[in-house]
Formats: structure tokens, sequence, C-alpha cells
């Protein structure tokens, strides 16, 4: 196998056995990165000098028998929101196109100590809201690869890179990892420090990753959060099918006809396997947690791009600009209500998910639209991000034009452990075949 | 002495050694009670038959040598917005007329568990905003007891409870105390436990507490917060004179002459008798502090009422009223760059506080004012509600008049005993007369 394609955790194996260098890692990255960048666009810049540098110093530090982490010597994509000590950091907004940070966002920071290289940043949708970045889909060029974190899921999902950072406000991890067949994660709100990661509204905003496996998002995980959070997962309890709460009411209603046939097909597949599936009915505030997360989500972009924008209104991208607009116009107590909301919906999941290890739903309305106007619909992931419980998405099947689908599990606050779990054992009887022919 | 003169710590030494029960005490507390209510309308309810029934109790307890606590049989007032399961509590608005509580505020259940003695309900502006009581100062009928907490400020300096349970949001514990020439306190926001308390403002609102003395401050501050907070503040601290920090500028401009020249006459004693007084200069975001505390105010305030509001708008009090309708205005993006300018204060108020033990200023723009239509100007106090710090007002002076003067110290966050140290220090000094001729 190229050594492009190897998962963290297999390249960390031949790295420890001095059987493959950083060095040699990072140059098959990039001689991949080079032949494709061109069609999908994923990388707002490349940094091969400053890479291949870490590379050699970490390729030294492997020969000594020093390897920092189960990262030591693996690429990593940064999301273009993420400060980076020197390098241009643009929020895929004109207003921050020469921004140059004097300082590393804490996660970069921490993914640096822990031995990553970071090849370059990496294509993100307008200050991570709905304006388009210029990535394709690595599984067909004419469609959208979802975003806003969207050259972090393409780099992944076409063997650039085996791991990137991302983030998600509303559904900005898992509907790109759904659309690009990866594995996409974004653990409980607050978990991960997202000091230098650039606001779009603080309440809803997490730090997330995009990965080839389970296994690789525990890794990613074990570095950015610590080991506390992954310990439950030791390997034993994923041989134990869990008991998954499937979420039916307004997920099938609006789910596309496709996405929720692929959704009842791996069902099928879990319980077929031994997993004990229910069918777990939707809280009561459910019906009110997309206004009111819409609300928070509002009056937080505007509140963040307040000053800026009355200076530089047109400056920002049309759907970012009309966002700001309608955030301003939002009154407090509307904002304070849509926040008692959010605790009353917290309460109301958290007792959802005492029967079960748990719940599941597609990952996204849609699979990947066709054409690069919008970058879908993140109706199936803004009420995980608005209560902040830990989500992750598997591939789970393909489209008949050969689009990828994906299934969301959302589980208990700071319980990855047991998420992950949950996943690696679906994961290995799903068995997705995670590669897209190369464009 | 008379029982209902003592301060908390006289009585409970008295109670200790057996020559005084708690019965006896309540009995005299509520002769006083009884004689000078018709004049100062402090009580929204009293319940002797109950309070008398936990007075008896506590005397067997006493008698049998079990102590809870040094507020052991002492009574103590409990203002109209901390619920008391099974006895009406008011709000001090017709709207909440007829409510009974089926629980105890967290606060009232602490104090009880350590054997307070509650005697009734204290007077409270509707819902603890601007609205006025129809309590009167002690000292001068004709005068506001400042407000919210006005009868449980009036009730502590007429000599009917020993102390009495406040809240405040903007001004509504320190101003009534310096009104009512007695001790006011509000310790660090969020160290007490708001639970069952009437929110007004949920950011500013703040448990406080009226006695007679800093050392009773400290007695209620260990009950209702633990021993830790006021350990600090080991009697023989307190004979070292503390370094204190005046601060002028907005305070000094905008005090009545009476006031500034008062609180120049206490600074000259507390230097005289050895304090350091440093001028510290007012930080830079001060200058919005007020803007941004009055939008935070209108805005929680509007998103408590909200519903009811629109139901029963004309059962709301006139100031109340347009408060809330006010606050319904407020776009979220505004509440939002207030809680920024939040921060940005408490950062600046901490650098402040680096190199003295507490700041002073007057405790009130004036002395009480004369009618009951204004509670008087919170504008002294709503910074440090703002900020959340701990404050402490002490009597400090009369006016020509014969209306208490306050002195108001703000110390570090969850540095209680430090406070009370400089505060217990500071008192010794001033000797101020606290009691009010008999109206």
């Amino acid at each position: 196998m190229k050594a492009y394609r190897l998962t963290i955790a297999e390249a960390s194996e031949l790295i420890s056995g001095g059987k493959l260098t950083p060095t040699e890692l990072l140059e098959s990255v990039f001689g991949r990165i080079e032949r494709l960048e061109p069609k999908l666009e994923a990388w707002v810049s490349l940094d091969k000098e400053g890479a291949m540098d870490t590379a050699e110093g970490l390729t030294v530090e492997a020969e000594e028998g020093m390897l920092r982490s189960p990262i030591h010597g693996i690429p990593i994509g940064v999301k273009d929101i993420y400060y980076t000590e020197g390098i241009k950091t643009t929020m895929g907004s004109p207003l921050y196109r020469d921004f140059v940070p004097s300082y590393d966002a804490e996660t970069v920071k921490v993914i640096k100590e822990a031995g990553a290289v970071i090849p370059g940043k990496t294509e993100t949708t307008e200050f991570a809201a709905f304006d388009p970045a210029p990535t394709r889909n690595p599984w067909n060029l004419e469609h959208t690869p979802g975003g806003s974190s969207s050259g972090s899921a393409a780099a992944v999902s076409s063997g650039m890179v085996p791991a990137a950072l991302g983030s998600q406000t509303g559904g900005s991890v898992i509907r790109p990892a759904a659309f690009c067949g990866i594995v996409g994660m974004k653990p409980t709100y607050d978990l991960i420090n997202r000091c230098g990661v650039f606001p779009l509204s603080w309440s809803l905003d997490h730090v997330g990753f995009f990965t080839r496996s389970v296994e690789d998002a525990r890794i990613m995980l074990d570095v950015l959060a610590g080991k506390s959070m992954t310990q439950v997962s030791a390997p034993e309890i994923e041989t134990v099918a869990p008991r998954l709460g499937l979420l039916r009411g307004y997920f099938q209603e609006n789910a596309h006809e496709e996405v929720w046939l692929g959704l009842e097909a791996a069902v099928e597949k879990l319980r077929d396997a031994g997993a004990e599936v229910l069918e777990t009915p939707l809280p009561e505030s459910f019906e009110v947690v997309h206004a009111a997360y819409s609300l928070i989500f509002a009056s937080e972009a505007a509140s963040v791009h307040e000053e800026e924008f009355r200076r530089r209104r047109s400056e920002y991208r049309l759907k970012m600009r009309s966002q700001i607009a309608a955030g301003l116009l939002v009154p407090a107590s509307a904002y304070l209500r849509a926040k008692r909301i959010r605790g009353r919906f917290i309460m109301e999941v958290e007792a959802l998910l005492r029967g079960v290890d748990c719940v599941l739903t597609p990952s996204s309305v849609t699979p990947a639209l066709r054409g690069l106007e919008s970058t879908g619909d993140p109706a199936f992931n803004s009420p995980w991000s608005f209560c902040g419980f830990p989500v992750i998405s598997l591939p789970c099947g393909l489209t008949k034009d050969e689009l990828p689908l994906g299934i969301q599990f959302t589980g208990r606050p700071f319980r990855e452990g047991e998420l992950l779990a949950a996943a690696g054992w679906c994961e290995g009887v799903l068995k997705f075949p995670n590669t897209p022919r190369d464009p």
C-alpha cells in the first residue's frame, strides 16, 4: 500500500517499527497532494518546506527511539480558521486575506507537540458558515464535499492526509464526513480548548476532526483531550454489541429517500450482527430546537462581526452578510429564551440516552449535492451542536450514483469512550469501502 | 441591654452560656416588632406562632447543650423574594399576592438547618427592582430606607432582628445598608446558591445580608457559604492596618456633597489610625460599565417576565413595566456586547485590586432621599454587581440631618475573608453609633 493511504494507526506502527520515516510519509503525502490538488482545491495554502523540516526532525527523533505520541510524524491538515503562528489564516474571507497570526491555536500547539506535521491549511466556507469553498468532492468532482470543513474532509477522503482538524457549529464536521465517506467526530462541547479557533457562534462552536477509521478518531481524541476521555473504550468493550436508539420522526420525514433507505439497510446489518436497536421517540423540545438554534447562531455570529460589519459590509459574502444582518435584528429576550430551550433540550436528551448507549440518525439530510453553490443542510446535525453532546459519523453505504451515505451516533456528554466503542463495533459490521476512485 | 438589641455574636454567647434562650430572644424581638412595625412597615408577613414553635425546639436543644451553629436561636428576617415553604412569598407584586411556595430557597434551608428562627418575610420593591415598598427609614420616617431590600434593612437597623437576608442586582443591599446605618454585604457572584430566590437578572443577582457588625457579617457568611470563605480573616489579621484604594473620578463627580465629605472624613480617620490609602485610578472600561450593566439588566429582566408580561402587563407597577418593555427592545448583539464588556471590566478590576486589599467608594450617591417615591440611585453599587466582586458597606457617619452615610469596600473575588478583615479593622476605627433614636 502507498504510504499516503495508511491510517494513523497503520503509519504509526510502521514508524515505531522503523519501517517508515516521517519524511518518507510526508513525501508520499505531498506527492498525492500535488497530483490531486488541482482537481480538488482542498488547500488554501501549503507549507512544504516547513513541513519537510519538521518531518526531518521527527525522523531523527524516531531513529533515536523517541516517539512523542501515536501521531508522531503523522501529517494532519488544519482548517483555515485555526490560528497558525506565522502562517496565513484566512477564515475563507477576503477580510482576512493577509492575516498572519502570531500564535498557534491551543489545538494546533497540542498536535504539534505530539509530533504532528502540518502540510498546510485546508479550505473553509467563509467564517465556517455557508458561503462555499472552492473544494470539490473526491467521490464526484461535480458535487460539494459539504462544509464548512470542506478542505479537511476532501483531503482525508482523497488520501491527501490521514487526518485533519475541522470545526462544527451546526453540521460542519459530520455533514462533510458523510458527503466524503469518512469518519468525522465532534466531541462534547468545551471538551477541547477552542482558543485560537475563530469563533462563529461561541455557544455552539466545537473543535472536531476527520479520520479514515474509528481507531484513528480515538487516537486524535486521545491527543486533543487526553486519555481520560477514551480509556473507557478499551478494545474488549468493542466486542460487545451496543444498544442503539433509532430516532425516526423528524429525521425520517425530512431525509432524502436514499439517505433513509441507506440508514435502514445499515440498521438491518447492525441488528443482524447482534446490536439491539430500539425505536427512541424524539424529546418534546425537539420541535423548537432548530428555531432556538438559529436564534443563538445568528445572535452570536452578529455579535462577533458587528463592528467590522458596520465598516466593511460589502466585503462579506452573500450568505454571511445576510446572516449577520439578520442576527443584528434578534431581540435579546429571544436569544435568552433560546438559551433556556437549550437547557431543557439538554435535560431531555440526557433522559433519552439513559436507556441506550447512543442514538442514531442519518448524518445528513441528503447525499452530497450536485454543484458547489450549497454545502448542504445541517438540520440533522445542528440539534447535537445545540446540546453539545458528542457525535461521530461513519460512512455506511453508497447511493445509486456512488455517493457516500453516513450514519450519525450521538452519545452522552463527556463519555466519548463509550461512543467510540459503539461506533467501533458498528464500523466492523458496516465494512465501508472508504476509498473513492481517483478523480 | 434589651435582648433585641444584641448582635448575633452577643446573643450567641449568651445562648451558649445558658443566660438567654432562643424563646426569650424571640419574645423580645416580637415585642420590638409589634411596637415599631406600624410605623416602619418592614414586614410583608409575620409568622409568630411558627417562629415561637421553632424557638421552643431550639431552646430545648440549647438546654441539652446541642448548639447547631453560631446562629442557633437567632431571629433572621427573610426578604420576600426568597421562597419559603408554606409561607406566602409575594415578590412585592400583586401578581404573586397569593403565591405560597412548596419549598424553601437553598439559603433559607441552610439558615434553618443552622438554627435560625424566621419571624417573617420582609418588604421588597416589586420584583426587587424600582417600584418602592411601603417601608420607612428608622432614622427618619419621612425618608426611604433604600431598596430593593427595604424591609430587611429597616428591620435590622431598628432593632427588630439582628440580621436579615437581602439580595442585590444593582445596589439592593449596599444602598439600603448605607441609608439605614448598618452593615450590608454581598459576597462574590455565584458564591451563594440562588436557587429559590426569584430572579431579576440572573447574571447580576446576588444573595446578600444585613447585620449590625462586621463580626456578624462574618457569621452569616460562614453559615451561608461555609467556613472556607472567612477563615482567612482570623481575628489577628484584623489588627493589621489595611491598604486601601480610594476611587475618585466618577464617584467624586457624582456624589452628593455630604456623601463625599463624609467619605473624606472617614478616610482621614482611617489614615490617622494607620491605614494606607492610595489614590487608585478607575479602569478604562468603567466608562461603559453603567450602559453595559443596564443592557444586561433590562434584557434578562424582560426575559424572565416576557410571557407573563404579554398576558398581564397592567398588573406590573410602573417602573417594572417600563423596564420590561425597554428590555424587550434590546437587540441580542447589544446584550452580547455588554457581556463582553463585563469580561473586560472584570479583568481590569482584578488588575486594580492587585496593589491594595480592597477599593473604597461611598456606598451611595446620596443619603436616604426624602419621600418614599424613589429608593435612591444604585449607580455607585451596580459596577460591583456587574463584575460580581464581593462588597461590604459600613456606616461611617451622619449628615447634618442625622441620616447615615456609608463606606463601600470592594474586594477580590472569592476572597471575602480578606475583605472582612479589612472592613473589621475599619469598623473599629470608625466607631459608628449604629442605633437610630426610636421612631
